[in-house]
């Protein structure tokens, strides 16, 4: 995509978004790959979650949030909700001019790249796992790839409790994978950016021959060669921060990722949505 | 409250409401109680759940709602969904000249007449738990009641699931209950229109000197009384139906929900709300 190149907008923000909190995994690792970045976050918690909804609600929603996000002046948008990504993203192209990154073709590439067995496992929410987004993402790649996916609808309501360190996650966890491994999986892409939360019980469930694959910390080196194709990065000289907006006053488990992911989120800011 | 009563304003539909499907429990006792009136039921499953959002965002979306079950001719609103009794009432019943039947005073005039040791327990999200409904409601009866609430808010995603009879869902429950049952109560409010799907296990969970209160049953029951009190109950040489609309077009756990309540719901009409 061409984007005509002001002399300032690289100092524009990354715009982010999520259905809720989870995005701000790709928004810790886009602070850590790129400091000199700004980056403005929108979590949808007033619709909060996504993983449930037919497509046109999440185009719908997604439209609307990629538009406020416009209106903070970002030079980008990143899809950091994989449920988004599978469902909204031709949509979010094809009205917005400005580039455009998802989540899920990040994580497809390295899975391709990373398996040996040719056997690689994705998790992810019910819609997401649904979209078959990507086993598309991995076959289009590599079509003697084999996908096998399996929704994990219990994992983000575990993780937004913080139970990252629980039995019962635990248990929740090995009844999910069992199929997956059952098939020899080498590889397993956590599809949903909540679930770098709980990387490490995800790692002890899939046993150690089993390789992850971080949507978000692949998503954040897409977002860094966008910026360089586009000439839009930021100079290097500059210190970025981070701007996190929710459109719902709760602020649910936004304290719990900040811990967890090490985050330094100061007042947070309340955006409308059209619901209200 | 004083309605006028048009000849045949007794052949409008009851209108039910919750942020998804778990008022359907209410809609199952309705039918059960009341088989001559007709049930408009509004699922709001694109804004699914309400349990964690804020009071403005609660009300926001309850007032649409409503307002859409007044476009159904509904003659009476039932607030089928904890979260939205705990915190949006006092706007409804301001704002629409229809009698609103909520799902918390029900339960609670019910607990203090279970109670022996005036030690009674309540369970629901995390919203309405937070909002303490309940315990002013119980405490405004009596006032020497002691109420010991707990959030559980991997409940509703159990649920969700079906998991009603799983030894996950035993181990989460046990968990939840363990605070209040130290405490010694003696009954249990269910205060959330999913739980009664998971009666059963929520019984074995707190044992057999705990009476569960079913906020559903009792809400019913209530239900009964305003339409007597308003001249507005259905003949009864009349059969009533139930429709069913949601605001997006997954049905989510609809189909569960219907098996376990033995309910018929035949096809689900589509309602837009404002967020698109």
């Amino acid at each position: 995509m061409e984007t005509e190149t002001r002399p300032d907008s690289r100092l524009d923000p990354i715009g982010v978004f999520d259905s809720g909190i989870g995005g701000l995994t790709v928004a810790a690792a886009l602070s850590r790959l790129l400091p000199s970045e700004t980056i403005f976050y929108i979590g949808d918690t007033a619709r909060v979650p996504y993983g449930g909804k037919s497509r046109k609600t999440v185009e719908r929603y997604s439209v609307e949030i990629g538009g406020l996000l416009l209106a903070e002046q970002a030079k980008i948008i990143v899809v950091a909700c994989n449920t988004a990504s599978a469902l909204a993203v031709p949509r979010l192209k094809q009205i917005f001019n400005v580039p455009i990154q998802d989540v899920v073709a990040p994580g497809a590439a390295v899975a391709v790249r990373t398996t040996r067995s040719k056997r690689v496992g994705v998790v992810g929410t019910r819609a997401t796992i649904a979209s078959g987004a990507y086993e598309r993402a991995i076959q289009a790649l590599d079509p003697t790839i084999e996908v096998f996916s399996a929704p994990c609808p219990l994992l983000v309501p575990l993780i937004e409790e913080g139970m990252f360190n629980d039995s019962i996650t635990d248990q929740v966890l090995a009844r999910y994978l069992q199929p997956l491994l059952e098939q020899s999986i080498d590889t397993l892409v956590l599809g949903c950016t909540h679930y770098p939360l709980a990387r490490q019980a995800i790692a002890r469930a899939a046993g150690e021959n089993v390789t992850l694959v971080d949507s978000a910390e692949n998503c954040a080196l897409a977002v860094q060669a966008l910026l360089k194709a586009n000439s839009l990065a930021a100079p290097s000289d500059q210190l970025g921060h981070l701007n996190v907006a929710l459109t719902d006053a709760t602020e649910g488990f936004l304290r719990t990722a900040e811990r967890a992911l090490n985050l330094q989120i100061g007042d947070v800011e309340l955006r409308s949505v059209q619901a209200g």
